[in-house]
């Protein structure tokens, strides 16, 4: 029997998403947390692997297990074993040929930041920061220029491990929200740090250091070195993974903030 | 010279506001930076006292001191000196008759609850959680019995060191915000636990528990063994203090989330 999980969890409390052998990656909490309740050794599959510090309000993963136990037992009681920096939202069974990853058709996801002249405290960790304001509507004629398929290598770390560098980005909004600015991707699969070296960029626009049309060179220079350095995690989420509707899971995509 | 201070900070990182023998107290991270800044001892004195747990965006403190310092310092300075789980939002020299607290003259807290079937992961700690969803229009009904000169003792804890327990409540707002529910209080002063107790009893009308009355009712008790056990700090915000506007303060009151 295949079971897919909805996951939230705080980036902040684990050294990233994927099992360390310390123990402090979210999949080593998760994995432990099913092994008790299922009775046997459990290993988990998910759908994005979060850098340290990024968080997830809808990490999606599948795991196999024979033993028989209520849908419940699943979230409530998974939860009852897990700390409260990550918890399981709904568990479902799927067909055995579901897989979280492969499966995947899209993943969103948010980044949050905010401007003032002092950085955050309540919410140090959970949103990114910047310190002056930046101009919107330049940013957001440069994230015009994002969507489509494209080499995405100008944003791509050095460690990254995809075949390609080739993506399809369906989504690059940017929207104020109070102090707040919420960038929104979506797209085919994400590059390492791609989403962060984006950030970076577009407030290089925002700020006025580089026109508008930069991004469109970037793109097109495909050389990491000229675009912005690797913005700070802490307003990374994993939004979203898309998946056929044939999978029959629930719409796996929320918000940290209702908009 | 006397100096007033705005503040924010996660009531998770501290045992509290106040200065502890042990040094955990809010109190006691900002004193060792003012310290440091200035060269010689700090102590100061703050509008509210938040219990464990529970934030601030915007607490206001005066020290003197008579070193020359500029405005910025008491800002950036300071800030460099503290965690990062505390913030000086603001600096301003006042006048020496002004004093945080007694110069007060209406406090304003927020209170954050999130409704959802699960715990809240990435906001564990920063809001309140309730596990099924409850009847606004009956919660609204009874907040709307609050406001005034009221005798508050049915939502005082027994180790409030309050002289009274008539207070006046200016405000007992309740708003939806998607998933959360936002209650907005303010009032002269609030006794020890009068938000949390407050907002306990508003969800056991809100559950169907009580019917809205029933918070008038428990009002003209005066007995807190009637209304709902205290409510758990992590959503408690103090958000605003108000003073005189012949002290030249800035506007001191923020939101957690931008409404």
């Amino acid at each position: 029997m295949r079971i897919a999980l909805g996951l939230e969890y705080d980036g902040r409390a684990f050294c990233g998403w994927q099992s360390q052998p310390g123990g402090c990656g979210a999949q080593d909490a998760l994995e432990a947390a099913l092994t008790r309740m299922a009775g046997h050794p459990v290993r988990v599959a998910a759908a994005g692997r979060t850098d340290a510090g990024v968080h997830a309000l809808s990490q999606v993963v599948h795991f196999d297990s024979e033993v028989a136990r209520p849908q419940n037992a699943w979230v409530r009681g998974v939860n009852a074993f897990l700390p409260p920096s990550i918890r399981v939202q709904w568990a479902q069974e799927v067909d055995a040929e579901f897989h979280a990853r492969f499966s995947a058709e899209r993943r969103s996801y948010q980044y949050w930041l905010q401007l003032s002249p002092v950085a955050p405290a309540v919410f140090a960790g959970k949103v990114g920061w910047y310190h002056r304001q930046l101009d919107l509507d330049a940013m957001r004629e440069a994230a015009a220029l994002l969507p489509g398929e494209h080499d995405f290598s100008a944003f791509r770390a050095a460690e990254c491990q995809a075949k390609s560098p080739i993506k399809t980005l369906y989504q690059a909004d940017i929207r104020r929200h109070g102090d707040f600015i919420l960038f929104e991707f979506c797209a085919s699969a994400f590059l390492h740090h791609m989403v962060r070296n984006l950030v970076g960029s577009l407030i290089y626009v925002g700020n006025g250091n580089f026109a508008p049309t930069w991004m469109g060179e970037l793109l097109q220079q495909r050389d990491r070195t000229r675009a912005a350095p690797t913005f700070m995690p802490d307003g990374l989420y994993l939004a979203g993974v898309h998946y056929d509707p044939r999978w029959g899971l629930p719409v796996c995509a929320r918000s940290l903030i209702p908009m």
